[in-house]
């Protein structure tokens, strides 16, 4: 058989000229100069003998079954790709945050097992058969729903991301955390399904004095947070799957709270409870917590949206450049507000600006993945995203994000990100006004 | 604190009305009712007493540190929700299949743990640093690339259904599969992120002569198939993510070449090779294995696009009806053609039809979820999906398909399904001609 002679013969046939290969690197359309990254005896040898690589081990023998993995993981060689908390952020790991590896993802999805996690109580064990959803207030038909009751009702899908308030949190108190995983992974980005809130307030007749709802975790510190109807009529989400499955239980199962483009928190886990009132219920997690304390002494609060932020993830201090040419630049935009309508990237601090490329399609409150190629010369530089979405609102620089917020601010740092490439490859967090 | 008390006392103090729950369920906006489908006792301790459900166990108790798992898994209440074999179907486990639990997932992406897996020779474990890309044949510029250089490629990320050609040859064969992971779980749809073939064509210097490609695995059955270079040119990436994370092992860690909507074995898993040449190279697996054996006793070769295909995930065998009244159908439609345009759903065995909400944004050569309420008078039903895609192809009946096909085939069911709903709410798998 054909195919046979090929599978046998060819890696030893085929005439490969490994110098062509190291010359192609010189003469490429565009400027693409790919480095000869083979190990140095295989380059060697290759160029001694022109010879392909041999017929690896694993194409040897008989591969695993398909049985080994009813639900999948991945690689072993894949094992640092983690979420990661940072241990003198936090008195306890479970009123804490682990956070979602950007230096590691493509595209706009986030897989399921990486979104980040911030807990106030800890991730529970809910058994969904014993979970229950209460809707009650200001409703004519209070109601306990199951829920096998609560996915029986009409569902929507979309893609939405989600931001801890306090992603950046630690950039902005000066610590200049090394790596993007710290400085801005408190965010993903999921195919998430359920049924609109509005569905269920059509359902329980909320009466129309109602002009706020509280929405209740079932973790063990009954997270809780007051919103707006308006904001619940409008696109809010009663989840029950993200990116395909169930919800992880970290991030809310058996039934989560979506709120697009609102702060995290607000993205009540583990949903249990929605009843309606009149006014806030001024929760903990929005008076001692999750409020901005401004320059004078007070504080602002119902911060809800995150507003248009960017930043690049390739490189980043943890994938440091490949050696000089070319290079992908490429990242992640997202606004609370809608869609990102462009992003720019300057290579020079900020002094000049070219528009990325965006992946199509753009969705609104999501994250969206720019590119934009770039020919490195070796030398130092200073590189930045800067994101604008639909409604016109420009990502701001620190200066001007300083100014507006003053030097108390722990929450929604948006300000334009700069990674300070170094002439070793090597790729620092650093701060430029 | 007024979020304490809250927290506290309204599990106690909200005064619900269980029997106004159950009576909401006959007097709902557009019909829809809901099964009262809490436990018995509960439910008629609420009666007596009004009290809401207790305060849970997992509310009492601190929950799971973020550093309980760096790398998410799902609930251990979904232990179910896996990927499954049919120990018949094969006469190893390595040269096998698992299928996709479509009855669990919503939405239009398939989680990586849960995306089929069809093997020729078991699934490799590829250290990444030593697996190569060799592209070669009629080329100026023969390569050897490692898994950086082609990572250093310009990159973009799609979404894309992947489905086996003999996804649904066992009910073409008469199995009637009781079940839609088996009758049609050999379908999964990625954000898969890569560089363009086509890049990687231009890089090389493929040669004016060069008509065809064959692309090679890195696994013991070194699986070959040859390719157009039309398709190779038009949409194939050469891929080494899936939904934002590095490609599973069963899906072709560490690179896989992604052909847009066509029959999965051409999306040739653990890549290794990619050569140029003038005519196919009439492998195994396009001779022996993957052409259609019409009436005549002659062969269809090279059937690769899939075509227009619909299924109802929802209900289905293993996810029966609640109960009378309101019903969400749901299900999955695809065209390896292009945009699925419209899909219409019979409730009675195809005599009528009406149009189903299509999940936006649509995307081309992509799974699109497809839903419609149903109010469901308890008695048989005969429901079933028909795709029409953006070419103006529609979905053909069991009849349509024999027809064309002749009955020796195993590739390539797509005619319409039917799933009969008896008065019970059990569903099964039936053929309507």
């Amino acid at each position: 058989m054909k195919r046979t002679s090929e599978s046998k013969d060819a890696p030893s046939q085929a005439s490969l000229d490994r110098r062509g290969f190291l010359r192609a690197g010189a003469s490429l359309a565009g400027g693409l100069v790919l480095a000869g990254t083979a190990g140095a005896g295989e380059a060697a040898a290759a160029q001694e003998s022109n010879l392909p690589p041999n017929v690896p081990e694993w194409m040897k023998t008989l591969g695993a079954s398909v049985e080994a993995a009813p639900y999948g993981m991945p690689s072993k060689y894949e094992k640092d790709v983690i979420r990661r908390n940072v241990p003198f952020l936090t008195a306890t790991t479970e009123s804490s945050v682990s956070f979602t590896p950007l230096q590691d993802l493509d595209g706009i999805i986030t897989p399921n097992g990486l979104c980040f996690v911030r807990d106030h109580g800890g991730t529970p064990t809910i058994d969904p058969v014993q979970h229950r959803l209460m809707i009650h207030g200001l409703v004519d038909r209070p109601m306990i729903y199951t829920m096998a009751d609560v996915m029986r009702f009409p569902s929507e899908s979309h893609v939405y991301f989600l931001e801890c308030a306090a992603n950046g949190g630690m950039d902005w108190k000066g610590a200049q955390m090394q790596g993007v995983q710290f400085s801005h992974g408190m965010v993903h980005c999921c195919e998430w399904t359920g049924v609109k809130l509005s569905v269920l307030m059509n359902e329980v007749g909320v009466a129309p004095k109602a002009k706020w709802l509280l929405a209740e975790g079932a973790d063990a510190a009954a997270m809780t947070r007051s919103i707006p109807i308006e904001k619940a009529l409008d696109d809010a989400l009663v989840a029950w799957s993200q990116n395909g499955e169930r919800l992880r239980p970290e991030n809310g199962y058996p039934l989560r709270l979506i709120v697009p483009g609102w702060q995290g928190n607000v993205n009540v886990k583990w949903l249990r409870r929605l009843k309606f009132g009149e006014e806030p219920w001024e929760t903990r997690e929005e008076t001692s917590k999750y409020t901005e304390l401004m320059a004078d002494g007070k504080a602002l609060q119902f911060t809800w949206a995150m507003q248009a932020k960017s930043v690049i993830t390739h490189p980043c201090p943890e994938k440091p450049m490949a050696g000089k040419g070319f290079c992908e630049v490429s990242g992640l935009a997202w606004s609370g507000m809608g869609k990102i309508a462009r992003v720019d990237v300057s290579f020079d601090g900020g002094v000049t600006w070219q528009g990325a490329k965006l992946q199509e399609p753009v969705h609104t409150k999501s994250l969206t993945r720019f590119r934009i190629p770039w020919e490195w010369n070796g030398e130092t530089a200073l590189i930045q995203s800067r994101a604008t979405d639909e409604t016109g609102y420009v990502q701001p620089t620190i200066t001007e994000l300083r100014a507006a917020w003053g030097a108390n601010a722990i929450y929604h740092k948006n300000s334009i990100h700069t990674w300070r490439v170094n002439p070793n490859g090597t790729v620092d967090n650093v701060q430029v006004s």
